[in-house]
């Protein structure tokens, strides 16, 4: 398996100890509160409306009205997206998350990697994580329906635009035909990533293939009765963005007093230039707290925000001990 | 989406009422007390020593040493199956479920109806569902090993055979090497068709494939806590054998009574010729009971097993009404 945050498998491997606090992935550690789960919903198989009705909530949530699949996981829309077209010449904007380029060289494109939307013009695939990870960069909607405009077909990663509504390009999608796919991720966010739900928004044909492709019962009926609640709940959207941010703040001000320097982030992770990240990140492990580093960059350090207070003065104290 | 049993959404359009008793699957009524759900499965991503140890457990339940992957379901399993080779001349014992044919030609193979093991030698790739869904016709180990000789890749679709044991070809994989492929679901057995659970067992490569096609994280947290206690659980698999036995003989006893010929089955489905299915279908569905045609039989009837005593009761009570 390629590597990836989250998978603590490695940490406790090379450092043993328990109660890590994992910062190693980009995922709210503070989760939208799961309702009971009826036992209908382990049961019965997910019904076609069952998963219509999640559809309906989610496209809402993402405030538009195109068409939409629900999938196991923005993961599982990465690992179709690469059947949707004939394999050709794909770009891929970088650095970024590495399973793109993974799935789609693993189904016969080429792949090239782009520095800026620029490079992309003439790709028969195209894709943008917006904003992007692990280094926040980020590109409006005209600039990216502009793109869509000069390659075959332009996937949109939103994983983690949901602190970011006026990033996304869902709301233009119904004015976009079959040009743009833009993938969700639902468990980034809501916290939720055990429960593996997404979704891919686009023209007609594109998701009706994506759905094909998927089979009946992509999502299980944990994430469609979860899923309902959180995505309809604007509240907790709202809060949850203004402790994020908060949040955000805070870790960038202990990151300057440690004499990192922010690449960029989003509210849900921040990547900081750290001078030496094996360094730091070995000293923070000792401290049972996992962060991710970059195949690319010895300095870039990739922290998700703390999700108590004990963690963040865990966090601190491993931080004030490294300066002394 | 194709005809499935399961989908009460065209029971619910067509006749309207509430209370419905599903009995268009093959799902066990009765499903496995599902254990607490640790916060943990919902909130974090599973880890490659949570996937490990389902499998583990998933082979000593199967009774195998060969290499395993667990898939969101036997019907994921089946999506990926028809990309494990180039697209060939396949096989499909028929009748039986719908999607492998239907999974095969959306990826580019011709696929031909087979009658019996004997006339898919020379296939590709051929499709076993053994024991069979509908009819109940199966296969021991000898004839289809003896199959697996004669094919290219046999894949053996085992979503039925739990209360079946001495069927599977899971304890004879490790001889078989790559040229066999076993699917199991977790769902129909233990009642939990909404947690989406299935493995695929087979040769160490034609494993790892299937596996970098399902891409990281196939499964959720609720399923793999929930799969680790109940395929573990061998006292509540002996009860449960016992109990579908029974209630098979029951259901048949009805059938009988009703003047129906049993065509066959499994303990967790019976297929019954009634002489006319749309009529009996309709009758049962006017007292809120799902059944399941066949578009290709005018008398074949499948029902599975009531769960409850109620159940039972309103069945009977329908049936003896229609007799009359």
């Amino acid at each position: 398996m390629r590597d990836h945050g989250g998978d603590l498998d490695r940490a406790r491997a090379a450092f043993g100890g328990s109660d890590w606090i994992d910062l190693s992935t980009g995922i709210n550690a503070i989760a939208y509160p799961v309702p009971p789960l009826p036992s209908h919903a382990l049961i019965a198989l997910p019904t076609g409306s069952d998963i219509r009705a999640l559809e309906t909530v989610a496209a809402r949530a993402y405030g538009t009205r195109t068409s939409i699949v629900a999938l196991a996981g923005a993961q599982a829309a990465i690992q179709l997206m690469p059947r949707l077209a004939p394999a050709g010449r794909a770009a891929v904007l970088t650095p970024t998350y590495n399973e793109h380029a993974a799935a789609l060289r693993a189904q016969g494109w080429a792949v090239e990697d782009a520095p800026d939307p620029e490079a992309m013009a003439g790709a028969d695939l195209a894709v943008v994580v917006n904003p992007n990870n692990p280094d926040g960069r980020h590109w409006t909607p005209d600039v990216l329906e502009r793109l869509a405009g000069r390659v075959g077909l332009l996937v949109v990663d939103e994983s983690f635009a949901d602190p970011c509504p006026r990033l996304s390009l869902a709301p233009r999608l119904a004015d976009l035909g079959e040009r743009v796919l833009v993938l969700r991720s639902f468990g980034k966010f809501f916290g939720l990533a055990g429960l593996r739900l997404g979704f891919a928004l686009g023209g007609a044909e594109t998701v009706a293939h994506l759905r094909s492709l998927a089979g009946p019962w992509a999502v299980g009926g944990p994430a469609i009765v979860t899923g309902m609640a959180a995505l309809s709940d604007r509240k907790w959207h709202r809060e949850t963005c203004r402790r994020l941010a908060r949040d955000a703040v805070r870790l960038d001000g202990l990151a300057a007093g440690s004499g990192w320097r922010l690449v960029g982030g989003t509210p849900l992770f921040r990547t900081y230039e750290t001078g030496d990240a094996a360094t730091v990140q070995n000293w923070l492990a000792r401290a049972a707290i996992w962060t991710r580093r970059f195949p690319y960059s010895t300095g870039w350090l990739r922290l998700g925000l703390p999700g108590t207070e004990a963690a963040w003065q865990r966090l601190e104290a491993a931080l004030a001990r490294q300066g002394q």
